[in-house]
């Protein structure tokens, strides 16, 4: 999928959302334990559910590499299945890859040619020759890590060098390689009193906002603080959205809580940038 | 294993060599293609020829994740094969990962419960609760990233704030969130003057230090500046060794370039430390 692709999709559906497909096996339904493929079930009746009110996909790796080779297989037909039912939804493996050049041109080989996602979260530690080999796809995205939602961002994200903060320097420098057209950029929901700051050095990028919700993010700060004039916001939810419910019920209640959101962000959109 | 085990090996067999099985089926011998599972065959030959001189394997995960189900398939084959038939030999996951808490605490999962690894090598830019998870596990290791081998590490790594680069910010802050006997680094073989200065800060702690051979690092100045009292070094050699020949002679071939580097480190072990 391609920028204006995207901002297409936000138009159409009046949401910036991302539904985060944190699959743990142990949190999901009891009854669902009976099927052949319990995870998988799973995330069809929550893609389904959300589709509707959802710009994007977020499987992350993690969930799903911790039931090994079921759990691999279950990425897979997860991706191919929103691939196939909403061709028009972006797909983020949330990976947080990086490694030399050849070795990160495996990993985009497996993302984009095997996978077939439309986008990879990756680390920026070890620079650009672990990141432009993901960059030499047509329309396919790196989400680099810039500002993490996490309490261990404060270890080295903020560390100054000629008063520029690391985050600042990965923002700067990562622009020499690659475009608002292949390039977004990870910045928590935690920390939405420095998308002011970012919108200054990124103006135009998408950034991948998680934390809002269960990590404590408020929707409204993300969107006075970080939204441009083609929305620029990809806003995930996880666990708010896809636990909601544990009962058989729970695809209603996880379509109810997207609904709200997209709810939300459709006066955002309107009140914040007249989109 | 623990660190004394290590030390143990590395005396036994006078070696500190790494075998990284970075096993490319594009890159393996074409008479290999006709089985079932070629890199499984393939690794299985490069194992029992090198095992003698070999004191760790490090499969680099993008190699089989690029093969998708089969791939992982085939990583799991591979560890459980050294694991029952050389189970004094250290191995390392080499995945690159780090996330958030909850999502690293199902990393660690994967790779020590499931995977049954020793060791996972972990991006640092997350900060601490992205490695600690890992830390959890009795008698396994975090290998964090400190300065790696590729040209990318000159962005960000050698970053200065308050006069401490980035990379020695890295090793002292993790310093904090484990010890020497549950924490490695990364330290490039290409950047082997850099190891004095980095021995002054961890001067107990394996580092392992890729980028010998093929990136063109030097065995000798690596130990002349990285080797400690209990030796302190695991170096890794991937491409020279398992790809020093793709005859059906492919196996020898490596149990040659293996030998080799066992030669020249137990003589090391002896000049540089009198091990």
């Amino acid at each position: 999928m391609n920028f204006e692709q995207i901002f297409e999709q936000i138009q159409l559906k009046r949401s910036f959302l991302c539904v985060g497909l944190d699959s743990d096996i142990k949190k999901i339904p009891q009854h669902l334990h009976s099927c052949e493929e319990p995870v998988f079930e799973f995330n069809k009746a929550i893609i389904d559910a959300t589709a509707p009110y959802t710009v994007a996909y977020k499987p992350n790796l993690a969930f799903y590499e911790s039931n090994g080779v079921e759990g691999w297989k279950c990425l897979e037909k997860t991706v191919a299945y929103i691939r196939e039912k909403y061709p028009d939804i972006f797909i983020i493996a949330d990976a947080k890859r990086g490694d030399i050049g050849n070795t990160s041109g495996l990993y985009a080989r497996a993302f984009f040619e095997n996978l077939k996602v439309d986008a990879v979260t990756v680390a920026p530690y070890m620079g650009e020759d672990s990141v432009s080999p993901f960059l030499g796809y047509n329309e396919k995205w790196v989400i680099l890590l810039a500002l993490t939602s996490n309490k261990g961002a404060d270890d080295f994200q903020y560390l100054e060098s000629n008063g520029i903060k690391l985050f600042e320097n990965v923002l700067l420098t990562s622009q020499n390689w690659g475009s608002k057209n292949n390039i977004m950029y990870v910045v928590g929901a935690t920390r939405a009193e420095m998308l002011a700051g970012i919108r200054k050095i990124v103006p135009d990028h998408f950034l991948l906002v998680p934390g809002v919700g269960a990590q404590g993010g408020s929707l409204s700060e993300v969107a006075e603080y970080g939204m441009n004039h083609t929305c620029g916001l990809l806003v995930n939810s996880s666990r708010n959205i896809i636990f909601a419910d544990n009962t058989e019920n729970f695809a209603k209640a996880a379509a109810i809580e997207a609904a709200k959101m997209q709810a939300e962000m459709s006066s955002l959109l309107k009140s914040v940038k007249n989109l």
